[in-house]
This record gives C-alpha cells, sequence and structure tokens, in this order.
C-alpha cells in the first residue's frame, strides 16, 4: 500500500486549465522539444513512480537512520533499491534536455517525488543546483564533475550551517588553508546537514561555505569550497578517503529518512588534510555564488509543502467518505435514523473545504512562480525579447520565492493538522500516514532560512521597506490585468464580487507596506519588524485567492458547456473548483484585513519585552 | 536533567493574586483544613515532584510501550520506579481529605504532574474520576473498590471506545449477559484505551460501556460495567485471571510512554468468561452515570494542555535569551556590530509574547472553570447557601468545561508550534524537549470528545442553540462585574481601553449566538454547524482577554507599590503581565470580530460539499 495519493486531475487542471502551459510555454523558447501528449504521459509516469515512493514511506519514518560504530551511516533499507530505479529511470529525463523540463512541469513532478517520500528526496536533492552551481561558476577542472551528478553516480550536499551560525551565516568559522593552486585544506564542523551521507552513491560533492581569509571574521566574506568526500585521483579517477566523519545523527522530529548529518572535515589522524577546491578559483564570493541556488531551495520547500499536505488532504477526504459515525444533526437523537459516513457533517465538510482551498492556493502560488520563470526563461532565449520584460519576469520571481517558502510552509502544517482531525484517533497512530505527514513537513518553516528570516527577505530586501515600489508595481499589474480582463469578459454574476474582494484585499498589501514604509521612516524598523510575517502571510493568503479565483472563473466556464454537464465527475470536479473559492474567500481571505489593521496600528500593536518580564523559573 | 520547566510565580499570582484562593476558598467550607503556607509548601514539593517526572520524559517517548509475545505490556521502565513514589508520596495528598483538594489547587498540581510527564500521569489517570463514581453510585460490594484505587494498589480505566464507536457512543457493541445478581459476563472488544494494561498494580478496574439490552441496539441504552483484570475470589481476596487481553497497541504519534491499548474482554479459552459487575447494579444508565466524570476528563485534558505548553513556552524563553544570532535589523550589515542573544530580535518577542499571553489565557480559563467548581463545592456545604448561587456556579462549570477542553487543546498546540520555531533547527530534534511537547498535545483536539463535540455540545447541549439565554446571562454578569468595578475604582488609564475592547468582544459571542439562533430557527442547524468551532473560539478568546486583564489591573496595581518598584524581579514580573494583555488585545482578542462577521453571514459563508467535488483520485 503506498502512503501516497495525489489527483492528477488536479494536476493537469493546473497545467493546461488554469497556467494554460501548453499555449504559453510548450510551443516556444528552449521548451519546444516536447508537445502536451508527451508531458501527459510523463505525469502518469511521475504519479506510478510517486506511489512506488510511498509504499516505503512509514517504513523508512520506522527504521530511521543510525550513525554505526565504523562511523557509517546506515540509511533506510528500502532506500537503495529506489534509488537504483530513481537513477536509472529519472535521471535522464530531469537532466536529459539542454535547458531541463519547464519549471512548472519540473514542479509537477517533484511535488510528487517529495509529496510521496520527502526523506528519499533529500538524497540527490541537492543535484540540480550543484549542476547550476558548476555550469556557472566551475572551472574546468571542477566542470568534469557535472557528469557524474547528472547521473546520479555522486551526490551533492550544501553545508552552510554551523553550530553557532544559523540564521547568521556570517559567523560561520570553517577555515580553508591554500595548499596548492584552488586546492585548499579543510577544517571545521557543519551541521543540520541533509543527505550529508551514505552509501547511495560512490561519491558525494560538498558545496561548504567557509572562510579563507579571517583577518575580518565577521565580514560576509565567505567563499564556497567544492570538497569531496572521496579524492578523485588526478590520473587514475580512482577514489581516496578525503577525512570526512560523520560525528553526530540527532533525532528529529520526523523526516527521519533523512541523515541529518553533523559532519566534521579535516578529521584525518595522522595530520591527514580534507581537500576541498576554491569554487571557479575564486575567494570571498561564496554567498554571492550561492544565493541563486537559495531561492531554488526555497521553491523547493514548496513543492515539498504542496506535495505532503496534498497527499495528507486526499487521505482525509477518503476518511471521511468511509468512516460510518453520527447522524445529522438535525436528526442526531433520533437513534432510528440511518448513520452517516462523517463527510456529511457539516464541520467535517468544513475542515475538507480548509484544506481543498489552501492546497489549491499553494500549489497555485507556488505554479505562479514557476510559471513566471518560465516565462523568463523563454524570453531570455528568444531573440529581440524585451529587456523590461525579462526584468520584470525575474523580479517578480524573487518576489513570490520568499512568500512561497514561507506561507507554503506555515499552510502545510495547518493541512496536514487539519487531516489529522479529520481522522480522529486514527489520525494520531500510523494507521494512517497523516501524523507523519505532520512531523514531517514542520521542518519547513525552519530550515532554508526560517520563516521569519523569509519575511524580512520580501519586506527590506526585495520591496526596500516599500521603497521599492517597482516589485509592488509589477505584481499588481499581474492581478489587475486578471482583474479586468475578468470584468470586461462579463464573469458569472455570482464570482463578481470575488473580484471586487480580492481587489480591496491586494490594496490593503500596499497599505500595510505603507505603513511599514512610514515607521521605518520614523525610525522605528526594529518594532516594525515584529509585524513582517503577518505581511508575508497576507501576500500569501492574496495570492492564493488570486489563483482560487482564477480557477472559478475557468470552472463557471467549463460548467456552461454541455459536454462537461453531461459529465458527472467533469461537472463535479469543477463545482468542486468553485466551492473551494467561495470557502477561501468568505472564511480565509478576511484575515488579510485583520493583518493589515494590526500593522496599521504598530505604534499601538508593537510590544517590546526582555527575558525578566517574560518569565521567572526557579 | 528534567525536561520539565515551570515558574511557581506565576502559579503563586495565579492562585493568590489572581484568584485570591485564600481569600475566597480557603477559609470556608470543606477546605479550611489548610492555610495558605501549607498550600506554598505543597506547590514546591509538588515542583520538585514534576521535575523528577521530567527527567524521564524524552526516555520513555524513545523507549515506548511494546506488546510482548506472552500478551504482557512493557511499559516505560522508568515508570516503575517513578511510580512507587507517586503512589507513596501522593496519594495521601491527593485523597486524604474528606472531600479532597479545592479544585483550584488541585489544578495546579496536576498541572506540573501533567506538564512533566503526560505518558506517565496517564497510568492511575482514571483513578479519581473511579472513585467517585463508586462514591456515587456502586454498591457495597463495589465500594469496597475504593480503598485499594485511592491507596494506587488498583489502577482504574474507562472503556468507551470501540472500532465502530467512536465518537458515536450509540453504536457500542460490547455485551454484557446476565450470569449471577449483578455478575455479568463480558464480552467485546474496546480500543484507544489508554494506560489500559501495566503491572504498575497488582489490578486494573475497567470502567466498560456496554450492552445488556441488544433489542434496540441504536438505542442510548449503555449500561457501565466494573470489570477487574484479575477478578479478587470473595472469600480469601485472591487475584484470579478474568481473561482481559490486550491484542493491539498501536504506536502513536505522541504519548508514546502511554500504553493506548486495544482490549478484548471474553477472550478466554475452553469458554472461559470476563466477569463484571454491572455499576450500582442498574442497567441501563451507564451514560448518566458517567457524563458528570466526562467533564472531568475535559479538564484534564485543559490541565494537560497548559502544562505541557507553558514548559513548551518556558524552554522558548530560555534559549532565546542564551541563543547569540544576528544584529539588530537596524545595523544587520555593520558586521563590527555585536552580535545578539536571539530575544533582542522583534519577532522573536513577538512569538514568545504569543506563547505567554496564550499560556496565562489559558491557565486564567481553567482556573475560572477550577474557581467556579470550587466555589459552588464550597456553597453545598453551607448551610443556607442560596441555592440559586450555587445553580449558577454549577452551570458556569457546565458552560466552561467544553471550551477548556476544545480551546486550550487548540492553543497548546500552537504554542508548542511556535516553541519549535523559536528555538530553529535544534527545536526540530530532541536536543530540545519541545517537539515531543508538540507530539503529545496533539492527542489534545482528539480525546475526550473532539473539539467539534466541544463546540456542539456548547452550542447545543449547554446554550440550546441561543435559547438558553440563563447560561450566557450567568457568563455576562460574571464578566460585567468584574468589568463594572474596574471603572468605578477608576483603573489605571492605559487599561481603560481593554475594558471597552472586552466588552464588546464579548457583545460579539452574544451577537453570534442570535446569529446561529435565528439560522436554527429558519431550518438550517446542518449548515450552521460548520461554525460552532468558530463561536467556541470566541467564548476562548474573550475569556482568555478578561483574565489577562485582570491580571493586568493587579499588575498595575502592585506596580504603583514602593517596595515592588524597588524590587527588579517583581516589577519585571507584573510589567510581563501588562504586556502579555497588551499583546493579546492588539494581537489575537480582534480574532472575534472575524468569526462573528463569519457567522453573521452563514447564508453566504457556509459551503456544502460532496465527495465528487472535493476529489478526483485516479
Amino acid at each position: 500500500m503506498s502512503a501516497y495519493k495525489v489527483s492528477l486531475r488536479e494536476l493537469r487542471f493546473f497545467l493546461w486549465e488554469l497556467f494554460e502551459a501548453d499555449r504559453r510555454f510548450l510551443g516556444a523558447g528552449p521548451y519546444s522539444v516536447h508537445d502536451r501528449a508527451y508531458f501527459d504521459d510523463l505525469l502518469v509516469r511521475a504519479r506510478d513512480f510517486a506511489l512506488e515512493l510511498g509504499r516505503s514511506y512509514q517504513a523508512a519514518d520506522l527504521e530511521g537512520c543510525q550513525l554505526l560504530d565504523d562511523g557509517q551511516v546506515r540509511i533506510p533499507s528500502h532506500f537503495h533499491a529506489l534509488w537504483a530505479r530513481f537513477r536509472d529511470e529519472w535521471s535522464n529525463t530531469l537532466f536529459g534536455t539542454e535547458h531541463g523540463l519547464p519549471p512548472i512541469l519540473t514542479q509537477m513532478i517533484y511535488e510528487m517525488f517529495m509529496g510521496a517520500n520527502p526523506s528519499f528526496m533529500t538524497y540527490g536533492g541537492f543535484t540540480r543546483p550543484a549542476v547550476k552551481l558548476l555550469q556557472m561558476h566551475g572551472t574546468p577542472l571542477q566542470k568534469r564533475f557535472i557528469a557524474p551528478l547528472e547521473s546520479y553516480r555522486w551526490d551533492a550536499c550544501f553545508c552552510a550551517t554551523e553550530p553557532q551560525a544559523g540564521t547568521d551565516l556570517t559567523a560561520v568559522a570553517l577555515r580553508a588553508e591554500p595548499l596548492d593552486g584552488d586546492v585548499y585544506a579543510i577544517s571545521g564542523e557543519k551541521i543540520y546537514i541533509s543527505a550529508g551521507m551514505h552509501e547511495l552513491t560512490e561519491n558525494t560533492l560538498y558545496f561548504v561555505l567557509g572562510r579563507i581569509d579571517t583577518a575580518s571574521p565577521d565580514s560576509f566574506s565567505l567563499s564556497c569550497l567544492v570538497v569531496p568526500r572521496y579524492w578523485p585521483d588526478d590520473e587514475t579517477g580512482e577514489l581516496e578517503p578525503n577525512h570526512v566523519e560523520c560525528i553526530g545523527l540527532p533525532r528529529k522530529m520526523g523526516l527521519k529518512g533523512c541523515a541529518n548529518t553533523h559532519l566534521k572535515f579535516g578529521a584525518g589522524k595522522d595530520g591527514q588534510k580534507t581537500r576541498g577546491w576554491l569554487l571557479g578559483g575564486r575567494r570571498n564570493v561564496g554567498l554571492l555564488q550561492l544565493m541563486p541556488l537559495m531561492n531554488q531551495a526555497r521553491m523547493s520547500t514548496g513543492m515539498f509543502g504542496v506535495g505532503v499536505a496534498s497527499s495528507a488532504y486526499l487521505h482525509a477526504v477518503e476518511y471521511a467518505a468511509k468512516r460510518m459515525q453520527g447522524r445529522p444533526i438535525e436528526r442526531a437523537s433520533n437513534t432510528s435514523a440511518a448513520r452517516v459516513a462523517i463527510i456529511e457533517h457539516a464541520d467535517v465538510q468544513r475542515m475538507l473545504l480548509d484544506m481543498k482551498s489552501r492546497v489549491d492556493g499553494c500549489r497555485g502560488l507556488l505554479g505562479k512562480l514557476a510559471a513566471t520563470a518560465t516565462h523568463a526563461s523563454i524570453l531570455e532565449h528568444t531573440p529581440g525579447a524585451d529587456a523590461a520584460d525579462i526584468e520584470k519576469h525575474r523580479k517578480l520571481q524573487l518576489l513570490l520565492t520568499p512568500v512561497c517558502k514561507a506561507f507554503i510552509s506555515d499552510q502545510a502544517w495547518r493541512i496536514c493538522e487539519t487531516a489529522i482531525q479529520v481522522h480522529g484517533g486514527l489520525g494520531y497512530t500510523d494507521a494512517s500516514p497523516v501524523e507523519q505527514n505532520a512531523r514531517d513537513v514542520k521542518i519547513l518553516s525552519i530550515w532554508e532560512g526560517t520563516n521569519y528570516i523569509q519575511a524580512q527577505d520580501l519586506v527590506r530586501d526585495k520591496l526596500g521597506f516599500g521603497r521599492n515600489s517597482r516589485l509592488m508595481r509589477y505584481y499588481r499589474e499581474e492581478l489587475d490585468a486578471f482583474l479586468d480582463t475578468q470584468n470586461a469578459s462579463g464573469t458569472d454574476t455570482d464570482l463578481r464580487p470575488y473580484f471586487d474582494q480580492l481587489r480591496r484585499a491586494a490594496d490593503l498589501i500596499e497599505a500595510a507596506l505603507d505603513h511599514i514604509a512610514a515607521e521605518v521612516q520614523d525610525g522605528h524598523t526594529h518594532r516594525s519588524s515584529q509585524f513582517y510575517t503577518r505581511f508575508l502571510e497576507m501576500f500569501g493568503l492574496v495570492t492564493s485567492a488570486w489563483v482560487l479565483l482564477e480557477s472559478a472563473t475557468i470552472a463557471a466556464r467549463r460548467l456552461a458547456d454541455t459536454d462537461v454537464e453531461n459529465d458527472p465527475a467533469e461537472a463535479a470536479f469543477y463545482r468542486g473548483k468553485l466551492k473551494s473559492a467561495r470557502y477561501y474567500f468568505a472564511n480565509v481571505l478576511p484575515l488579510v484585513e485583520q493583518h493589515e489593521r494590526a500593522i496599521a496600528s504598530i505604534g499601538h500593536a508593537a510590544c517590546s519585552v526582555s527575558r525578566e518580564e517574560l518569565a521567572q523559573v526557579e
């Protein structure tokens, strides 16, 4: 039995109806190799592999990872056979075309794989970014590692965090001392390195943030070192130990199949050194090199979240439809009334609609990001494309990235929590995978920059505390284009009020940003930062609502079609889209107003507090 | 190292300042045996034992429970020694006085014990209700079991749930067939029985809901059978097997030290029967007998929630105060600026205040319930007490019980989640107990009646869909008495706006109830029930705010005292109370308005949805 559930109908709606990926993306630029039929087949193939991955989801959680006495790390036993299949069946698909797949397609595939077995997917999880890093920055020698990475014979890992340097990377202390040319001796420790040691591949390349210049230890001048677990002999290519050790494997709340390693570099006895190459032979530009990849990791966090949450949601629907319990509230005391499936109870419907609308909203939010990236990428490959248009799409991509990371990770947690609740007592046990779903997604609000860091990135770095009005304008241009088109084309009258509500909600984002800008201008940056989390959530809510309303307008149109009318399953599917939007606009989106009101009165709502005021523990 | 943290200063504030337990409760009625000094000592003693309990909190989670081949259940090894201490040091304190301790004091003790090791506290967790049941309903023979229960030589368990009968107890199928007098042969299965089998005590008494009359299998006519694990010989008292078997032990998300048993009654080979006594010799009144005890269990759920959440909060404060990371946002790019503890960051302060105010609010909400019960109990023991006054307090107790159960369990989950977030990556590992805190409290929204059932109980059974205006009036009388007194006595002007805000928020509860009443009157009960969860939350939010404002007014008064002014720790403590209230009123309480608006537009916001509309899984 697979612990994973997915609805391909949903993914196809998303791709072909909502984002019109065939019309917009498949005809043009670097992605004209394949047509829609190819991708429909690919989705089926990916779904089948995802179901396979889901079969060892719970077993891997139970088995976990162990650090053995000889320093080896034992990962869940099922992962070895799965890895062979992943490598043989998917490396070519994922890397076989020059520019890869269109991001919006990759999103679908990774959503399924990560949703089905996120622990497994941490292995090889840095391969794509690593390949990009080497393509962009690698020296000719370093570029030789692209091939073994692309074929998944080698793995890659990103190593940033140290015990004293988590969110604050300027505190990184790992040392790199010049040996010969761009070869350095590496010494130091890194923690929380996902999939940091395993035997799935013959080698692992660690992309390690470290310090060559230690004169100004607090500066941002970090370098990126490429450190192999085994050093390939220059002549023979034979792999020799490079003295990287796993010295700890903390027990985690979830994601237990992912070896979360504490690594020590330069651990060789008798002074044997750990060697690494300076990426591109360039010192002190590590963060600059890696920053674009962090955005990739943030998007991946969103895919992981949507994938797991969507599966938890589908489990809840299935359970609610078959679990008989109680009678309708109007006939609760009539013991001769028939019992009903709990899906008949209004509060269970509330929970399911809440989950559905959030899953739909998050997938769509991520889709907006992927579609923007796809669009930009096509423009970049189109001779004579408008530079301003490219700029706009790249900026929108940057704007949406922190929103996706933080908002989706928070929503995924809520969705999984609700899935547990729908299951009742069963949901608290491993008779259903949903409790593991919740434990697994909890990491998402923490890793790749905590959610507050995303909010700060959005407000400060992306929107310049409101000074960078261009990004906000780009966003509104896109949103308003949707709002206007619909108004012009005479939308279903039932949906009309939602257009107004969405416009007002988007206005509130701008109002909130103005308030923050004024606060910062008045020197109250610190206290204003207590509200960035709310501000980011406003963005997530509005963008989700936007996608849900787009989906609803499509659904309304399709429902007017007699073919759909005569197909009960299809008609139900589209009615579901209408209800998802309706639920969200009435029950979830209004939260935006509360956020805006709090932000409008920061002076009143902000609270500073000290250790002593918070608690006295005797 | 104990995984538990508690602030006795907080508990003393709560008892002696906020609830004035000495003035109101210790002088009078059945509780005049002990004075404040005794209880202060008792708190210290309870705190010390709680810290001891906390030492095996994480080990018990790791070890869990196992069903052995011989049918025995192995529980965490540390629990045996702890149990001996609990039995020897606490049974007398908890049962030694005729009427027990005042509920508001028991609340404090159980908050600490359950907060420190909730799994451990499930053993013997039904002892107090069982003693009460036997006192109230037992036959003379059955009353003989009170002594071994009170001395914790025997344990007691409540057995209601069956695979097909969870929320819907009318579906209970366990059979009881008359054998001789009030002895019955019991056959059937029960699931999710907490602490259902162990060797801590020489015997366990199961209080089993079953069916004697099977003619109308759907009726509410259930009986309560008292079924011992070992049958005491009538003459010798020797214990013989009674053929109760544990046939399953599901793996759970948390609370892993609690043996969650699947029990089979009547499992003897060769037709050996499981025997039990009909409680009080009365058929078909099982639910009536047990109902008052369910209220007790709901209150316990609240104590468990507050205890664990409070400890998680205190861990977060401690970690935030010592974890150095990053620089103040205004000097973030100035790498020569000193790093600060994360407690200096505004968003971390937001998270800590959010947790603090919710912990304070939940503890106070529970305190209102316990104080009401204490008050009622004193009145009942006071000759000539006003019957209407007793009635009022007993009704208020009933009103607040479902609110406590559901609201606190939801809040505890949020608080633990935030505690994880404050800890960053560390919070996701067992280097801190907070991830276990979250896993442990997740059961609270499910057991003892899911949170929706609590909301339905509140709206339908307690408030009669708004027809029972008396309960609402009782609540408002108490709240208004606080609001009026404060207005009259010239409260701190800074707090004045909060009084108005609280009054308005309470008005919104009544408005929401009116909307629900109108919906029900118009025949829309079903759709109205989609909003009971929100309605219950309004009650929880307003009552929390009420307690926080009471605390703040006390704090404002104390801060005007020169003794306090000159005591930095005390002054900080009271400033913390002011800030907790201020944060809550500005940032949390406004949610009440959103709930009311949704309820005001039920016709618009309610959404019914079908299986087919929700999802299509291929």
